[in-house]
């Protein structure tokens, strides 16, 4: 069994041996300028961790691992063209860069480039993978879809966004997982279990990242607070203050969410407070620790030695207690 | 073995049985949309065709076909983006009719619902059907990159264009034929040679359609001709001219390929003209014989009776023959 930081220095030292320098550089420069270090990799090491658990050997999950990675890199590279944003990991995005034009046919070429690794390893192994990832893909999709949908949509409730999340974050993480236990020749019904804990500790996740973009603490965030709130993202905590707020707290958050034409300090400090007196940040823990609890429950069901599960607990302990 | 008209219909039907009706409408309406009765439906056909020929169930190829026939509509739905076409088959392309991040985010999923159908057959065959598949997405990416490059391009030479050609309109087909070979239980040797046939009538078929293009009969071409004289599109007839043309054709080549401000009627009848004087036709067209007698050779090497050959050779040579 590896610790964390030694898989993720494994996949780290696997991405950095493939060889983009392919013609045409102009396709190719691109993928390759997106996943040199600044990501988390947290889907390759998990699968990682999921190959370990159940004694598999990682030799045989680490290109699959980075076809995972490549495919949720390409994604973020067609989400930043939808979603205008001209910053990633505090570097430009490649349409940004480059142009449109680029980062539609570079990520193309990174889903094309993901197949191919998830596909180097055993022959038998390829079609179980494969099914779990081609469906995951496709909800990925989904995912992105439904978000920019309620960017517009007058009506979204909490049910709605939770699933929006766990289609848009929560399924790549849980594939990954579950192509880790099938190269490690894990049982269907606990390859099924690591499946759904790691969509909920994807939905923990995300519940996490919505609740640090308003309450977190810039110095250790590493980045600007109150983005959400600037953008008027329907995250969980928009969602739930209009679902609590009455009276004065509610026109507030009509008037701040109905434009986007204000002071954004100012309008990131009154939602806040509106926030913190409906207490939002319980509301949002709460909820947040329900997912996580359920994690640790389909954890548990897990066929396998105690001791084994030590290091996924304690990675998804680290998702709930970071601060950046 | 069934003749291509019984294929054709096969293909159609297994397509229009697809469920596209499914959440959310945003994201599937435009892929239903695309893949509407209106395509030639070529690739999945020559599957089919490849597998019959070897002796394949093609019930087994189905399924893959039509995740093949989903993938080039793909890759349709994103060039159009990149290419700013409005139309595609008489239509408002996607990205005109909806948006960009329509045609984005559709294509993506297109792309991941392509890999469920190539999935959907026996799973032994999955593994050599996906090697195929992943090689070819990443080249079909690499030609349509070239081509785009190639538009602002100083020096663009006839082998570039052809080998941008070969990655973007011939390997699909080639793939295509060699994932039916592959479910038909081919011989390696005899699905690399139906490989190769595919390749060459690939090329031999764009050739046609840049010949088309100019010297094409209006009434049964069934589009407007000199679509790419207008365009200043690189194609062979173009590439050759300037490697022909002398004195005053030479100045007028270099005059109404220096801009798009030209009437458009003057500018293809004032380059037909010339194209004619050089004899462009009769090059043209030597060098698409050349690629069609190569795949009939291709053909010849495999190891089948010649009878059964028969449907392919004519359907080779009805591509050849073709005026639309």
């Amino acid at each position: 069994m590896h610790h964390f930081g030694e898989l993720l220095e494994k996949v780290e030292k696997a991405l950095a041996v493939i060889n983009f320098k392919l013609s045409p550089a102009g396709l190719y420069e691109p993928i390759s300028y997106t996943l040199t270090p600044g990501g988390k990799r947290m889907r390759p090491v998990m699968m990682l961790m999921a190959c370990e658990l159940f004694g598999g050997d990682i030799e045989k999950a680490i290109n699959p691992a980075l076809g995972i990675e490549i495919f949720h890199n390409f994604t973020l590279l067609h989400d930043d063209i939808m979603d205008k944003a001209p910053l990633r990991r505090g570097k430009e995005t490649v349409y940004q860069k480059w142009d449109t034009n680029t980062a539609i046919l570079s990520g193309d070429t990174m889903f094309a480039f993901a197949l191919d690794c998830l596909i180097e390893t055993d022959t038998l192994l390829i079609p179980e993978i494969l099914r779990t990832f081609s469906t995951t893909a496709r909800q990925v999709c989904e995912g992105q879809q439904y978000d920019m949908e309620f960017e517009t949509a007058e009506k979204v409730t909490i049910a709605d966004y939770l699933m929006m999340i766990r289609l848009k974050t929560a399924v790549l993480p849980a594939a990954s997982l579950k192509i880790g236990a099938i190269i490690a020749g894990a049982e269907p019904r606990d390859a099924e279990s690591i499946y759904r804990f790691g969509e909920n500790i994807g939905l923990a996740f995300q519940l996490k990242d919505d609740l640090l973009d308003v309450f977190g603490d810039e110095a250790t965030f590493g980045k600007h607070c109150g983005g959400d709130i600037t953008s008027n993202k329907k995250t969980f905590l928009y969602l739930k203050a209009f679902e609590l707020a009455t009276g004065n707290d509610r026109l507030a958050l009509q008037h701040y969410f109905g434009g986007t034409d204000f002071d954004e300090e100012t309008k990131y400090r009154e939602v806040k407070r509106i926030y913190e007196n409906l207490k939002l940040k319980d509301f949002a823990e709460k909820e947040m620790d329900k997912y996580y609890h359920q994690s640790l429950v389909n954890l548990d069901a897990i066929a396998v030695e105690e001791a084994k599960k030590a290091e996924l607990k304690q990675f998804a302990q680290r998702l709930m207690k970071r601060e950046s």
